[in-house]
């Protein structure tokens, strides 16, 4: 059998299997994830020998140091894994839940539920824990999954999947509830992202190389976001001695994550006094790189001079693009032509400033007065979360166990007929 | 400018009318879809000397009977139009409620809100009255739309679309909130599908090949039905007088309609009681053409012998699938192998039958003891609709004015960082 052939197999066998998946009460379910948590503990050594040839290979393969400790497996991160899955068996089951309910003037009642989405296939890179995360939050919500994650986290990824598949075995989790694409032939990708009418859903997670890829590769839905290019807004009202906090947070709490501040926007008349302040505690205290524009520069020298290319740029990194604009409107065609639909803020104290801020911002998740660092299902109370979408459609923003659903009318009659 | 600069064009045109939009009140949008329903009857004899010349060429060409009358504006289709922008003015605006509403153990407060989606593109085919039927509903929750109508109906769309756009003009319609694809050039349709930062939103209404191709060639996510083959099965506990009011309505009523059954699957145990009652009623009082598998044509032999292609087939037309069906589960296996996700009914008195039925099968509507013609967005109580989906993101069913919004997350704190 060739590539293709193998990976309709697969897709035929997780819609087979996302039916058996509807079917088993939440009980059922939690108490197979927790059987599929305890085994990935009693296998932490098989995992750790895999993960161990994964390293030895990268590191062959002159991978960085950053991304070896992204692909290595330590016990803790194992226990971590095995407690990402206990905590969602703790989780409330939002499938069959009752969304809204009405009764027509013939007498139909019409009930919308939350029904599983069915197939969804996971593309992901290097990081071996979104494995166990995936699959745990698809198999919770009664989707069947099919992972396919990183060449570099190949024998890791295979060595969890055998833990959760066997695990869940002997608690009754459906056959080919859990698939994982075993080659890194990356014609693979391509086809699972062409399985339309089998698969329902893909969610790439990676670099914005990949997700572009799975985009323009697939005839299936793409929840995803590229990348996060959040900015912080300081209006003329803004409390200072808040909006220095917000920066710092936002800037340098991680700084590698998708929800970090890439931009920073003054307004001019607090300019003056707020950049400076920006520049002892960031530039020098913390040693953030500041590139700022002209206006910037004019009032902190030491910035090196912004180009046009770091407006778009997801530095992931201590690095700080820095602009002075005229009004809260310029701020917003700023954010709205450079940013990505992520996350922003604006810290001011006027209520038609923050009114035309949150009204005008695109952005999924738009704040007042506080960090973008927020944007993550748990500090949102979600649990958990799969990703975050920055599309306009079926889910923004964090995506929890109720963004891995959908939605079917039941409708009952006693014989009515249209007229 | 080529083709590929005026479609990027139009596109940049429609974000920047979209926040205009955006920004409107309801009471001025409902002011605005007056406007525009009074200057679509002003302008009738232009619409109707527009359509004129359409219907001549379509004549020229070798249409049949049946899609010039779908073209064909006549004074009462003319009335239908500005009556149903007038019905859309009264429906409740879903922009900028409060879908959810939480606060944060930190203070922070989360609040889920509904918002335009921002930029749709309507992919369609002959039937004009689309172009105000569509325009209305996306102006209505503030989105800018970019019409793209049938090749057949380019005369009439365009003082269509002149009407819509001179009237809303009149009550301060934001410029480029209503645009219109006025070349035949098949191209065209695919860069507007590619516009992917530009167009948020695809929905091709119209044959199954022109949804393909949509689907084939977009890089925006786009909500459809391929086509409704919808089955009615009728279960050993069924009501049999209810079974044959409630067949006759889905197979006859309008035949020509997606919610038309299309496949009748009856339960073994009453299938020598039913189907020579069907073959009566529908195959000679109706002349309805009957299409039986063998167990079917063995009780009701006058039926001619359906083929494989029978139970994938939207006829569209007098003419009904029949099988003869062992037990519930086999009616549900048939209908999640050969169905279209559509909407699908069971008659039944049996609480479980019942249970497994709406819990099986696939369609985004299932019904019990009703009839399929009721998907439909007048019927469901929306008001409006702008098309059905069988897809399962984002909207599925009838989609009227919510299924044309999203969400944005606006968090409010006071200074809050992550720890």
């Amino acid at each position: 059998m060739g590539l293709h052939e193998d990976m309709v197999a697969m897709g035929r066998k997780a819609v087979i299997a996302s039916r058996e998946l509807a079917r088993l009460s939440a009980r059922k379910k939690n108490a197979i994830l927790l059987a599929m948590a305890d085994e990935v503990e009693v296998q932490r050594e098989a995992i750790k020998k895999a993960n161990a040839q994964d390293v030895e290979l990268a590191k062959a393969n002159g991978m960085t140091g950053a991304m070896i400790d992204r692909l290595a497996l330590t016990d803790s991160r194992i226990n971590s894994m095995a407690k990402g899955l206990r905590d969602v068996a703790g989780l409330k089951d939002p499938v069959g839940a009752v969304i809204s309910r009405w009764i027509r003037p013939n007498g139909l009642e019409i009930v919308k539920v939350r029904v599983p989405i069915g197939v969804i296939a996971i593309i992901y890179e290097a990081r071996p824990n979104v494995t166990a995360d995936a699959a745990g939050l698809c198999f919770k919500t009664s989707n069947a999954v099919i992972l396919r994650g990183g060449k570099e986290s190949i024998q890791s990824n295979g060595a969890i999947v055998q833990a959760l598949q066997g695990g869940g075995a002997k608690a009754g989790l459906p056959e080919n509830a859990i698939q994982w694409v075993p080659t890194i032939d990356r014609e693979a990708v391509k086809e699972l992202v062409q399985l339309e009418g089998l698969v329902d859903l893909a969610i790439p997670r990676g670099g914005e190389s990949l997700i572009r890829a799975v985009v323009e590769q697939a005839r299936v839905p793409v929840i995803k976001h590229y990348k996060g290019v959040c900015h912080t807004y300081v209006d003329k009202t803004a409390d200072l001695e808040k909006a220095l906090k917000i920066c710092e947070n936002a800037k340098c709490q991680r700084p590698g994550t998708c929800n970090a501040m890439e931009t920073l926007l003054v307004h001019e008349a607090v300019a003056a006094k707020f950049l400076p302040i920006i520049a002892q505690r960031l530039g020098i205290e913390l040693k953030v790189e500041l590139r700022g524009d002209e206006a910037a520069r004019a009032i902190v020298p030491t910035m090196k001079p912004a180009i046009e290319d770091d407006w778009y740029a997801e530095y992931l990194d201590l690095i700080l693009a820095v602009k002075v604009v005229p009004s809260v409107t310029a701020a917003i065609e700023h954010i709205n032509k450079y940013g990505s639909n992520h996350s922003d803020a604006i810290i001011s104290n006027s209520e038609d400033a923050q009114k035309e801020f949150t009204h005008d911002v695109g952005a999924a998740v738009v704040y007042i007065n506080a960090s973008t660092r927020f944007t993550d299902g748990a500090e949102f109370g979600m649990g958990a979360e799969i990703g975050i979408s920055t599309d306009k459609l079926h889910a923004r923003g964090p995506m929890g166990l109720e963004e891995l659903t959908t939605y079917k009318y039941v409708i009952t009659g006693d014989g009515q007929v249209r007229e």
